[in-house]
């Protein structure tokens, strides 16, 4: 594998195969704008062997991903790439672990994380395909550093409009400022050390399906690590959620929404639910319109040995994110051929207006990490949908669906 | 005049004529949803007192349209209701000195500056009714605690996607905390005074024509001042500009327009243009994506009593506004009506998402603006395009005219 170079990343990109080309003569006139000539015709499918990894070789393809929570840990990189430690890193004992046993139960919960999201990243694209009948473009990449990242996404698909589903595998070092932001949550941090080893491994995943009647979908579950100098663990959290922003809301799909969420979050802990839930409602909002961004669904973040311990914690996320595809496939399913009117298509484009205010005004990860220098904007900014609209004074007709949606994310309910 | 609610001006929004109603299809249905029902068909032209207005009443029906410089103002006089000077107002001094002398070149430079920019406004929308063929929209506000503002705009003409030309006259009284801010740039402000009253006034401008080959134009000009307890002026400044963002880069375009404003500059000093061109650059710049947003222009502020006397400074604002309509009529008037593909028009759309990027992102403004409780978002994000798209790894062909354009960006030119 050549060295991670931004250059490098770009030429691979332009060697994607015609099979990706989109289908109608509009896309292929911009497709040809977008990569830069005619695109090389190969009958090989690129993915194959992302598709059906080697184990023993797979960790050594994958690109970095950075995604908005990434972003904090990069900038923590980019500002202190000076320090080193003496003794083998963590990135160094995981390769050679990885290695010499692969990974199993008894393994770090670094490489526990790393190859759950990969593994559950292939099985939501894989059913994703079978929903849209389209393959997902795969970028995968490397950081000599240690780690990478694969960058999955379907764009102008027969289903979905725009659709990512990422993960990400960080090593590097933590500067002694992010350190002491860090300790507001994390007390077991020790305020006295001038840097720390990190590591963070995540899958996110956002979805625009062209249909105004099939709601927009987001899900993230990470998971964060610090150690000392001789690789010990000094603290670990994980943080994540889902939630579901629908154009038109049909009542159903957010009570089912909901009711898949609850189901994992109820069999760990009762608390979890109403609390996350409400910490989601709090967190997706566009205060500037006073509503919400969708129907919400769970967020969480620093849920550490305070809360639970690392095993029972590991096994909630993997209950969430495991409850991902039923909460979504029979929604999505449901609404994707539902007939709709041009006048439906615009509402759907103003609030995806809405989706993209929040992502950029209010999302903490996405702005940090446009103003972090040397950020991979394209992932950054894979959320936003292909297309959006914003139109002077749009007010919904009384008594519409239009306005019914407004009033639920004004004043958010209980679903389940 | 009924006092200031907001529920009134949506029912004033409500109340449009026919003839403000889109003409296609697509747009007649999306205006119903827009405003709640049938339009009502009337033949009066609801603008004809605004747009012939009697001098003695016309400073009382203004409206206040909080565009993103003013949201630093009203969030001022959000946090600090309870502090009242027990002397008239400077709002009320104005108010008197109006009615009994009108405005001369006599009057305090606030009554100066508010009908200079509001006879701007007249003019402006004027000539650009004449470009498009339709009317702009006309909303006008007051403020009970004294000024307001009127919010024209002109949404999906036959020349422009989306306009906007807006005046606003704030009058209200700043906290100790945003004294301290700005004692940064103005050593004059006493910083032992609890509170100090404020004047705002300005004119904002931003045109998103539709057709790929005419560029995108922004101003905004602006003037404040703040006076103690008798009422005496205790800091005043100057500040605004005026950029250019084209998608399809006409280089004699840039220079006519940057010949324009240079024009203008130098006729008060050699040096401000180079400087505010610098500083045009420097300020919008999309710094995620390492480009400029468009092909500049020039950008000032704080320009006070330390740059140059009062008369000066005002008659430098006025040139400058003077310079707009002839730096961008010949532009739209060339370009309106260019032929333009399928794919040009795509590319428009991608870069009309950058522009929101800025907007969005870096635009101090717009990010105070919109994180104030009570702020009138729809003027804030008036600046917005209609439409636009985010398309993930979008790269322009090699040597293509698009590629040309980034280059630009990234290396912002002397165009004159």
């Amino acid at each position: 594998m050549p060295p991670f170079r931004p250059s490098y990343r770009v030429v691979r990109a332009l060697e994607l195969p015609q099979s990706y080309a989109p289908r109608t003569i509009l896309r292929s006139s911009t497709r040809r704008c977008m990569w830069g000539g005619p695109l090389p015709k190969q009958k090989v499918d690129p993915l194959k062997e992302w598709r059906e990894p080697k184990p023993s070789k797979w960790p050594n393809r994958f690109r970095l991903l950075m995604l908005p929570f990434i972003g904090a840990i990069i900038y923590s990189m980019v500002t202190d790439d000076s320090v080193k430690a003496e003794s083998p890193t963590i990135a160094e004992k995981d390769a050679l672990t990885k290695r010499e046993n692969g990974v199993t139960e008894q393994s770090p919960m670094r490489l526990r994380m790393e190859a759950f999201v990969q593994q559950h990243q292939k099985q939501i694209v894989s059913e994703l395909e079978k929903v849209d009948g389209n393959k997902f473009q795969v970028d995968t990449w490397q950081r000599p550093e240690g780690g990478g990242g694969i960058t999955c996404v379907l764009q102008d698909g027969d289903v979905f409009e725009k659709g990512g589903v990422n993960t990400s595998v960080v090593y590097g070092r933590l500067p002694r400022a992010a350190i002491q932001k860090m300790r507001v949550n994390h007390k077991a941090l020790d305020p006295d050390v001038d840097s720390l080893e990190f590591f963070a491994a995540g899958l996110s995943l956002v979805l625009h399906p062209h249909n105004p009647n099939a709601p927009t979908v987001h899900l993230n579950y990470r998971y964060f690590e610090t150690a000392d100098e001789l690789g010990n663990t000094t603290a670990w959290w994980y943080g994540g959620g889902c939630d579901l922003t629908p154009c038109y809301l049909f009542d159903e799909d957010a009570i089912h929404f909901h009711h898949a969420i609850k189901g994992a979050c109820d069999k760990h802990d009762k608390g979890y639910y109403p609390r996350f839930k409400q910490w989601c409602d709090d967190y997706f909002n566009n205060r500037h319109r006073g509503e919400t961004r969708g129907v919400g669904g769970i967020f969480f973040d620093d849920l550490d040995e305070t809360e639970k311990d690392q095993e029972q914690l590991f096994s909630f996320v993997q209950d969430c994110l495991a409850a991902f595809l039923p909460s979504y496939l029979p929604i999505i399913n449901k609404r994707k051929d539902m007939p709709f009117t041009e006048a439906q298509k615009q509402w759907q484009q103003i609030r995806r207006g809405r989706y993209v205010e929040f992502n950029l005004v209010h999302d903490r990860g996405t702005a940090f990490g446009l103003n972090t220098p040397g950020a991979r904007v394209e992932s950054i900014l894979m959320s936003l949908p292909l297309t959006a609209r914003w139109q002077y004074m749009h007010v919904p007709e009384k008594g519409s669906r239009e306005e019914r949606l407004l009033e639920v994310l004004r004043s958010p309910r209980e679903w389940v």
